[in-house]
């Protein structure tokens, strides 16, 4: 990534500490490590933009594209009671999406995420859902080989 | 919208409380009436459908397109310090996107509108942007005259 289209400081350009799944030159799609929420993944946009319409609309389509892919996976693999998408980026301006495998027993359901938590979590669900990991990932990048 | 596209008992197959910008065949954009988030708009697709990879890829891109036409009108008018965008619906599972302008001073921020609040309103601040809503009506419906 050319120095100029990153930005000092911020922890999504180079962040060195992430269990990345696949990645190309535009976009890394990882694993975000919560204790809830098994199969959580993030598609970064690799360039320091801060909204979605900062973007062509061919690269919009591009990243969507991938999160189309993790949104099918997570539905193949981990079979959710909903898929949750966001794009929020108000603590780190650099442009990612959010996607959430949700489940009516998890912490939240059916509020959002970030909301306070409703009931506590269930150990042995949490660890079924994490034995999936191996396969969610074979399957996202399956999915993105085949596509750019 | 023929009935065997519609379910019975959701709440956005047949609303009918809602203040609609523009409307086609495939979806319709209206104002959410949310006190602390004047400009927040919702993109409803009309058919019951539940995640977005329900879909065909044309029709994401025609329900994506309406948000980025959202947020860019809302980047426009109310030039937000953020726009927020979500496709949650543990609540009512009919594919809706939540397209939201945040700023510095809101209510929630930077946190996402869904957690806890961290600060108490600014009446002048919400006139101001209750103000830009008859300016953000018009420039939305303008830019989906220009594309479906």
């Amino acid at each position: 990534m050319a120095e100029d289209s990153l930005k000092p400081g911020c922890v999504l350009c180079r962040a060195t500490d992430e269990d990345i799944i696949v990645q190309n030159d535009k976009w890394r799609i990882i694993f975000v490590d919560d204790v809830h929420y098994p199969g959580f993944c993030r598609v970064i946009w690799k360039k320091h933009i801060r909204e979605m319409t900062d973007l062509s609309l061919e690269d919009r389509q591009v990243l969507m594209q991938a999160v189309w892919h993790v949104e099918t996976a997570l539905r193949k693999v981990m079979q959710p009671d909903k898929i949750n998408i966001a794009s929020l980026g108000n603590q780190v301006s650099h442009l990612h999406w959010h996607i959430i495998p949700r489940f009516n027993d998890d912490v939240h359901f059916p509020d959002p995420i970030w909301a306070a938590a409703k009931r506590s979590a269930k150990a042995d669900r949490l660890d079924s859902r994490k034995s999936l990991l191996p396969e969610l990932r074979k399957t996202i990048i399956a999915l993105c080989q085949n596509s750019y």
